[in-house]
C-alpha cells in the first residue's frame, strides 16, 4: 500500500447501491459497456453482504460480468462484507485504491442493501447511484429512508414494468422534502438490461463529477474521507493490539467485568490506561 | 451505567431478525402477551436501520405495541441504527443492560434486515429467532446466508398463506447442509396475528435456554461478548480521542497524506506513536 499509495487519486468513484433485485449488477455492466465506449477504463468492486452460502445469485452475477473479463481495460473485484467490527469500512478504500493505482479512470462500487455498513462503503465513493424499481414506494418503508439520504443520482430501472412513472414522481417528492442544496439529486430511468437510459444516466454522472469539482466539494470529501480512515486504522489498531499482546490485561477486566465489580466503560478505561494511553 | 452494570446480567436476551414485512413486530408483541402470561417481565429494544424519515412504518408499529404500554411489566425502547461506525453495536448492549438492570427477565430485540450492523446487534442476544415468510425461497438469495448462519430459531410466520410448508421443508435442508452440532436450529410455523403456533416458539426459545445453561455457552458466549465489548469501547475511545484533543495531529498527517507523502496505513501508525501508543 505504500508502494501504491503515491499512485492514486485518480479515479473517480461511484457507488451503484439499492435493494436486492433492483438490477444494480445489470446497470453496472451497462456502465461498463458505456464506459469503455468512450475509451476510458474502469474498475468494478463488487462488495457481497453475505457469506459463501448465496454464492448461487452473486456467482451468477460475477460471471455473468466476465464478459467483460477479456476486455484488459476493465477491472472487477469482489469483497466479502464479512469480518469483524468495521471491517468492510476499512478494506473499502484500500481495495478502491488498488483499482485506482491499476488504471481506473472510473471504479464502480457495488453493495447489495443499505446496512450501516453499506453506508459507510459508500463514504469512500466519490458520489452515489441509488437503483430502485418500479412500485418501489408500494413496500415497507424501513431501508428507504437510508437510501434517500445517500443518493446522489437516483435511478428507476426496469422502467419499461408498471409504476415507473409513479415512482420517478413520488422520489421527486421525497427528494424535495429534504434539503438537497447545492446539488438536487435528478432522478432518471433505465432499462439496464436493453441499455436504455444508460447514456443519461452517465451524464447526470458526470454532471454530478463536474459539479463535485468546481464547487470544491470533491476535495472537501476526499479529505474527510482519508480523515476518517486514518482515524478508524488507527482505532483498528488498537482493537488489534488489544486482542493480542494485552489480550492478558483484556482477559482480567473481564473477568472482573463476570463478576460485575467493573463495567465495561470503566474497564475499557483501565485497559487504555495500562496501554499507556490514559488521555483517551 | 457504573451503578447499573451490578445490577444486571439476569435477563435472557432474544434477538428477533429477518426481512422487512415477516411480521417481526407482530410476532414480539405475541411474545410480549406469552411471556406477560407467564407473569414475567419482558423489555422490548427495537432497532430501526433507518432515519426519522421511515417514521411512517416504524412509528405504526411502535404505535401498536402501546396496547402493552399500560402494562407496568412491558418496557418498551427504540433505538436508531443511525451514526458513526460501530455505534449500533457499542450501543445496544447498553441499551440491553438497562432493560435487564430495570427488572426485565427478557430482553427481545428485534432488527430489520441482516446488515453487517445487525449482526452485530444478535452478538448481543443469548440466542436469535429469525422470522420469514412462506416463499422467501423463491427470492433472491443475498441476505438469507447471513440469516441461515445467525438463527438459532427459525419461524416461518404467516404460515396459513401458501407455501409454508415448502419453506419449512427447504429450511429444514438448508439447515441440514450445515454443520449445527450439538444445537439443531428447529423450524416452526406461526400465524403471529392470531397467536398461532406462539406457544411453541416459546417453549423452543426455553428449550434453547436450557441447552445453553446446561452446556455451559450461556456464560461462554457472555464472557466473548463481554470482551469484545471491552476491546471495541477502548478502540472507539481512541476514535473520539484522535478526532478531538488530538484533531491537530491528525490534520496534519491529512495534509501529508491527501499530497501522497504518506500512507493511510503509516499516518495511523504515526498517529498512535504521536499518542504515545507506540505498540499498536
Amino acid at each position: 500500500m505504500q508502494e501504491l499509495f503515491p499512485h492514486t487519486g485518480h479515479a473517480f468513484t461511484i457507488g451503484v447501491t439499492g435493494a436486492p433485485g433492483a438490477g444494480k449488477s445489470t446497470l453496472v455492466q451497462a456502465l461498463i459497456t458505456q464506459i469503455r465506449g468512450e475509451g476510458d477504463r474502469v474498475a468494478v468492486l463488487a462488495v457481497d453482504p453475505t457469506s459463501p452460502f448465496s454464492g448461487g445469485a452473486l456467482l451468477g452475477d460475477r460471471v455473468r460480468m466476465q464478459g467483460h473479463a477479456t476486455d484488459g481495460g476493465v477491472f472487477i473485484r469482489s469483497m466479502a462484507a464479512r469480518g469483524h467490527l468495521g471491517g468492510l469500512a476499512l478494506a473499502a478504500p484500500e481495495a478502491i485504491r488498488i483499482l485506482d493505482a491499476a488504471g481506473a479512470a472510473y471504479v464502480l462500487v457495488e453493495t447489495v442493501g443499505v446496512g450501516q455498513s453499506e453506508i459507510e462503503v459508500m463514504h469512500a465513493a466519490d458520489t452515489t447511484v441509488v437503483v430502485v424499481t418500479p412500485r418501489w414506494g408500494d413496500g415497507i418503508q424501513a431501508g428507504k429512508a437510508g437510501l434517500l439520504e445517500i443518493g446522489d443520482i437516483f435511478v428507476v430501472n426496469k422502467a419499461d414494468r408498471d409504476g415507473s412513472r409513479e415512482t420517478v414522481r413520488e422520489l421527486n417528492q421525497m427528494i424535495d422534502l429534504g434539503a438537497h442544496l447545492p446539488w438536487r439529486p435528478p432522478v432518471l430511468e433505465t432499462v439496464a438490461t436493453a441499455g436504455t437510459g444508460v447514456g443519461e444516466l452517465w451524464a447526470a454522472v458526470k454532471a454530478r463529477r463536474a459539479h463535485l469539482e468546481a464547487s470544491g466539494e470533491l476535495g472537501e470529501r476526499r479529505r474527510v474521507r482519508l480523515s476518517r480512515e486514518i482515524a478508524n486504522l488507527a482505532a483498528e489498531r488498537v482493537r488489534y493490539h488489544v486482542g493480542r499482546e494485552a489480550a492478558p490485561i483484556l482477559d482480567d477486566l473481564v473477568t472482573r467485568a463476570e463478576r460485575r465489580e467493573i463495567d465495561p466503560g470503566a474497564a475499557a478505561t483501565e485497559l487504555l490506561a495500562k496501554l499507556g494511553l490514559a488521555g483517551a
